[in-house]
């Protein structure tokens, strides 16, 4: 499975994953065309967001909390059921531009893989699609 | 239009399609891509979440009705704001890696369609797009 | 960088490029794939949604206003990290498939692009891909 592997440290984290993205791309030899990162997980996704102040990511986790607290009454038995819902709202994958072998990343964006359930080790599958 | 159809037997229920989707997959004859589940309708979406404990998706409609009450006062005249709303939450498409004919789900998870306005017939786009 | 430019005249506004999408798609000379509609910006995002009735957009914006309140306590410095938070949650691209030259869009599919801290010049980019 093409992609690479990372280790969570935290229950809820958003990790840079942009250098292996990039690097991911440039391995696949297409210069032009998507890059489509995907998360093979149901208690983590994967999303786009800025580079630059950590303070976003930690304003992410705060309002995600909010919106769907760990602590919400839940059926479901293993008790990560806010991990699941998370996931589905950042979404399981996201698909960014390729032009002349660059990823078309707005200065500020950055790829976050979104741990809702660690830590764990996780996988992450990256596809390129040519657009010629 | 390629793709399958669907009948929704509830207003809001999670459907899965993992089995259509993969069978669309295979029928387009490459092996080696991603495939586009999209869905074509206003008051639905698509996702991708745990395949085993339903209680997974009976936690997601829980946790959607409380951030999306059908009884909040809303403008839309027909009295469906809360499905257009979480139908862009859950987003309307999902892109899964393909290798050697096979679709890069992890072990847990399936593809869902989410009817937040049924029951209804729904009509389901699935495009197969080739890496190579 | 494949695409256009909008100019967005509020703080929150949904605004509907499917117009320029299509015209995007169009130019590209690609009749049968998909197109990848992406925001190079980290206080927006792109969602599909209803394309007749305005209070669609109206009941989208009052529902996540109150998903992720501006006046919540945040520690991000800019004051706007309601709108990172709201643009990750609609997402950063769609993917609309591609028949004979036209968009498969629902008959009340619109594509917006979603602003969260306007008023702001604008940059979308529109990647097509091609099935054959």
């Amino acid at each position: 499975m093409p992609g690479f592997e990372i280790q969570t440290r935290e229950r809820v984290v958003f990790v840079d994953v942009t250098t292996q993205v990039a690097a991911a791309a440039t391995e696949s030899g297409v210069t032009d065309g998507v890059v489509v990162v995907y998360v093979p997980h149901t208690t983590a996704g994967v999303t786009i967001n800025e580079n630059a102040d950590p303070s976003v990511r930690a304003d992410m986790k705060l309002a995600l909390e909010r919106l769907v607290p760990e602590s919400l009454m839940f059926t479901h038995a293993e008790g990560n059921a806010d991990a699941h819902v998370k996931a589905s709202l950042m979404g399981s994958s996201v698909t960014v531009p390729l032009a002349d072998g660059r990823l078309l990343l707005g200065i500020w964006q950055g790829v976050y893989f979104a741990e809702f359930d660690g830590p764990r080790r996780r996988h992450v599958v990256v596809s390129v699609l040519s657009a010629r």
